[in-house]
């Protein structure tokens, strides 16, 4: 322990004269984007995370239906910025910021800081019922997307070799809770594992028979999109066999099934993909959380009093041209990081910051299956095979900066071509 | 349960006049081989397995050195089998045989066989030293692969955090017990990714002062090649960096390093690569194990006395034309496979049995990272690189059957253009 003190006090004192060090948390979207814009200032980054990987957020849901390899959406954060002479990463859980002697707690580690950009994230929110977290699979990192994959498909293997007819039932029926992106995306692959891909490889059960329930508080899916894109997107899943309910309170999970309105669904899978919060950011700042534990930042997304505290991405709180808090998409998350990182290059230099955040949308795209997408870019608005073929580009694109976009074409080549799904092992215990 | 059973039942007496039931255990190059040779067979084919995924063990060392993903070398049974419509694939642990009763035990169900093909293949064994199974790594799973692959990624990281000189040395040396193929390509493989992919990756520490020692208790590495092929294997891996030492006894293993000899090496990875033994295979038979807990059988690949039962692959004891036991090797496997399929068509058809089981050896080959093989095809032995060449190929080839060789082979490819490992992230607890 003693040495990793030591070496703590070298990395903050031992260069003379310093260089300003530049303090990222968290490689995600706005994190990686931030470190990236900052290449050629001429500062330490040093960018934390407890992951030894960046993620493709967005296509966790493909490894979570057994089309794509973990491999396939990651890149080690090394490896992304490994050319990157002025960048260091540390791997490490940050526990809390010492925001008066600027620095941060990473076990029993200082770091200390001279700017500091917090970009965390955000996890599960049960609204209240956190008792459910333990009974529902969620989807935010790649052990959830493994773990999800191995319940679907051992609720599968399950039902195969099931005597009794109300548990095959219960085995074949997957309940995902929330209509946004995430759940309208696994609903979609969902269905088709279930009715393309295993279609031949059961003797006993028909995976036709599976049902799929998508249930939404709210009264569309996908809230985000123009109404009349929720209702494309709401008749491609009939099309697959998925049975929406919109307007619906969930109101009891448990390992049976789950409680809609007055109807006891029963269940072995229910999957949560209804709300987040941020991370505990605002507990290490000492600030009063806003709406979902995100932290309120001021329009230039320094923390009031702190300007050297940026807070970005679904961490942060802050207000669009509506009027509305920013959606936790990675769109706004890179837009966050790149602008935190020209105010920090301004700095540097002692130019004038730039005028305030404001978020550029670039619309709004979610597939249903491999026939069908919703695509909103505000000048158009596209639907079906036009708006898949959308969709699958701007994911590739998208990707760019990962080695796996040959990997990752290949696999959906192969998977629509053939209905297959690569990825379909279970591995890890077979308790669901 | 009654459910259960009653299945059960229906499985064993509902059709009539019933076809011959052949039970298959365990779904490896053997089992697998043996089914698929049986599409043809007027027979109920069952093909039992614990795990839901046919793996390619001999490149199982790659996805624990982050070059190619689990799904890369696994193919789905159900999938390898779902079209041949006589093929039935059951998800479960068998936990004994009643060879009285003929019917294999699956958790609470019997399922009855006409004949019964053992092919359960081996596992890890530490020669009276189970204790070393908690201390070291080992690779006969896809868990053991991405658990291995965690440790040696997580001990870099570790090294990188680490201020003290002599954990950092523990934590970059590397023990590996075991001078057989997947010893020697765990070994090259391990120097490459130390020396090349990350070479970029780390500020404080140097991935090539990394220490990779290679322990072999015999006289040379690849005791099944020629000894000049042997020398070449060592000479590979001495300009790789690895430290090989034959004739080396391991008398001592714990989470700090092994005691070679006299010497206690000081390391947080001990791999374990030396020995193995049979499956369970001879207790659920009630017969006395030959060496290494394998089955010993008839010269047509029966039980002594259950001409109905069959046992092939690492968990049977079959001398060769030479005197000595057939070695564990997957083409032993699939040819025994076959040899069995082929006996049971005959036997269905009322026809004489073939003659006894005599293996064709078609070679040994090994990689040493990716400039260097040993092939040893009896009429020829090449080394360099067109073995590298041949080894390549031959793998490709051999994967045939599986969805995967096109991503097996564009990894390869971006692997050997850049050296880069597209599978290095770390999941999971990152307890070592």
């Amino acid at each position: 322990m003693d040495g990793l003190l030591e070496r703590t006090a070298t990395i903050a004192h031992a260069n003379a004269p310093r260089r300003p060090r530049i303090v990222i948390v968290g490689a995600g979207f706005g994190g990686l984007t931030a470190a990236m814009h900052l290449s050629r200032a001429d500062a330490e980054i040093v960018v934390i995370d407890r992951r030894n990987h960046h993620l493709f957020q967005p296509l966790l849901y493909q490894v979570a239906t057994a089309a794509l390899s973990p491999a396939d959406i990651s890149a080690t954060i090394r490896g992304v910025l490994n050319r990157q002479a002025n960048a260091e990463v540390v791997f490490g859980e940050v526990t809390g910021v010492d925001t008066v002697g600027r620095a941060v707690r990473v076990g029993d580690r200082r770091i200390a800081y001279d700017q500091l950009v917090i970009a965390t994230g955000a996890r599960e929110s049960y609204f209240g019922h956190d008792d459910w977290a333990a009974v529902t699979s969620s989807l935010k990192t790649i052990e959830d997307a493994t773990d999800m994959r191995r319940r679907i498909l051992i609720a599968f293997e399950r039902a195969e070799g099931c005597g009794d007819p109300d548990e095959r039932r219960r085995l074949l029926t997957f309940v995902i809770v929330g209509g946004g992106p995430t759940g309208v995306e696994l609903a979609g692959a969902l269905a088709e594992l279930a009715m393309k891909s295993l279609m031949r490889d059961f003797r006993r059960i028909d995976p036709k028979t599976t049902r799929i329930i998508l249930i939404e508080a709210g009264p569309r899916l996908l809230p985000a999109f123009p109404p009349h894109l929720s209702a494309v997107a709401e008749q491609a899943l009939a099309r697959l066999g998925v049975d929406v309910r919109t307007g619906a309170l969930v109101s009891a999970c448990d390992r049976c099934g789950a409680v809609i309105g007055s109807e006891h669904i029963e269940s072995r899978t229910v999957i949560w993909a209804a709300g987040v919060a941020a991370s505990p950011a605002a507990a290490w700042l000492g600030v009063v959380p806003g709406k979902g534990g995100r932290v309120p930042v001021s329009p230039d997304l320094t923390l009031p009093d702190h300007p050297e505290i940026f807070v970005i991405g679904d961490t942060a709180q802050v207000l669009g041209s509506d009027g509305n808090p920013l959606p936790g998409v990675a769109p706004v998350a890179k837009q966050q990081g790149a602008y935190v990182a020209k105010t920090i290059m301004r700095r540097l230099a002692a130019k004038a910051p730039p005028a305030p955040f404001r978020y550029h949308d670039l619309g709004n795209l979610a597939t249903i299956g491999r026939k069908e997408a919703v695509v909103d870019l505000g000048w158009i608005k596209l639907s079906g095979r036009i708006a898949w073929l959308v969709w699958s580009l701007a994911h590739i694109y998208f990707l760019i900066g990962f080695r796996n976009r040959l990997a990752v074409a290949v696999d959906w080549l192969w998977s629509y071509v053939t209905y297959q799904r690569g990825a379909r092992i279970i591995t890890g215990s077979d308790d669901m």
